[in-house]
């Protein structure tokens, strides 16, 4: 293995912001209407069926040769990436994919052609709150949630529909970085998890 | 691809901590005894050979089934990782296999087997100042320097030879984790560059 080596596989081509269409489309709401419905709803499912696994896409454009991330954007200053909760019995790739179709595309359009690469990161939430880490903390034998950050190549165009309730937005990197308050912790180490890639600009 | 696949490529085996063994050797000077130095030394060398390239290894161990980064610590509270500048015309694999026998072996004993593995992230440098960047910010053409971070393979048991000016201490990512302040940008980074892996404790 070489440092040096830019082989074909190591590469991820990223095509412009100003290849893709956003359109809108209906209103796609939260399964929980408050934080603390969300944990209870979790307490309750973790009773039921155990561990919650998580997805989530990384989608990559560029802009003038710098790389931003697709993030959707709810009310002034919420970020979150497109994801979600993989159901039982399913494996997180097709969960991921039946997601982003949920999110960005209508059903009555072609599916957008996700192509699931890499996974970048994990995190885990010991416990039915906020906190989350990228490591199984000690002690900690049973997490609640189990997020899975992948990698997603798109097309080199597309037609996202966006929900009326969120904006789709393309963050670079720079206004990640170092930016927790900003966007959380694992939205903002994405520059950190994406440093090993080599981005080819089309 | 399939999150769930645990495929063998995927794993990274973790020894103990216990089964590696800490000696002592002559001490090791940096070669800039002053950070002005160092960024005068930096300067000069930009003007006549370029770009420094400059590579650093995340050895890891495990306790009791956490992993630990192993770090060289100087003085009270400085942690580095071992690893140094790559030379002209060398390869950023050998560079890394030369300087952690120069930092961690004896000369007259076996070198030890390191087998540098996978690149975990990246960062620039876009003046000859400290801040370093997981990207190449904008509008930086000549970013001073490029550091590599792989992550290193040591074998089930091994000899380290530690410089008398320095300590070897294992980390846990929990340690790391969030703690700029004590570890810097860089390794307090480790535990999402780390998340991806699928860690297996021998």
């Amino acid at each position: 293995m070489n440092g040096n080596d830019n082989t074909e596989e190591d590469k991820f081509y990223l095509h412009p912001l100003t290849n893709y269409t956003f359109g809108t489309k209906e209103p796609l709401f939260e399964k929980d209407t408050s934080i603390s419905a969300r944990f209870q709803r979790m307490r309750e499912e973790f009773e039921s069926i155990g561990l919650r696994r998580s997805v989530e896409a990384v989608l990559l454009v560029h802009e003038h040769n710098l790389p931003h991330v697709l993030l959707l954007q709810i009310g002034a200053s919420f970020f979150k990436l497109p994801g979600g909760e993989v159901d039982a019995q399913e494996d997180e790739v097709s969960a991921l994919k039946r997601l982003l179709n949920d999110i960005l595309c209508r059903s009555e359009h072609i599916p957008v052609d996700w192509q699931v690469e890499t996974l970048l990161g994990q995190w885990w939430r010991p416990n039915f709150e906020p906190p989350q880490y990228p490591y199984i903390p000690a002690h900690v034998t049973k997490p609640k949630e189990h997020k899975q950050l992948y990698l997603v190549k798109i097309p080199e165009k597309a037609l996202f529909s966006v929900p009326r309730n969120y904006k789709l937005v393309a963050a670079p990197l720079f206004e990640l970085y170092d930016n927790s308050s900003g966007y959380g912790p694992i939205i903002s180490s994405l520059p950190q998890l994406l440093s090993r890639m080599n981005f080819k600009y089309l």
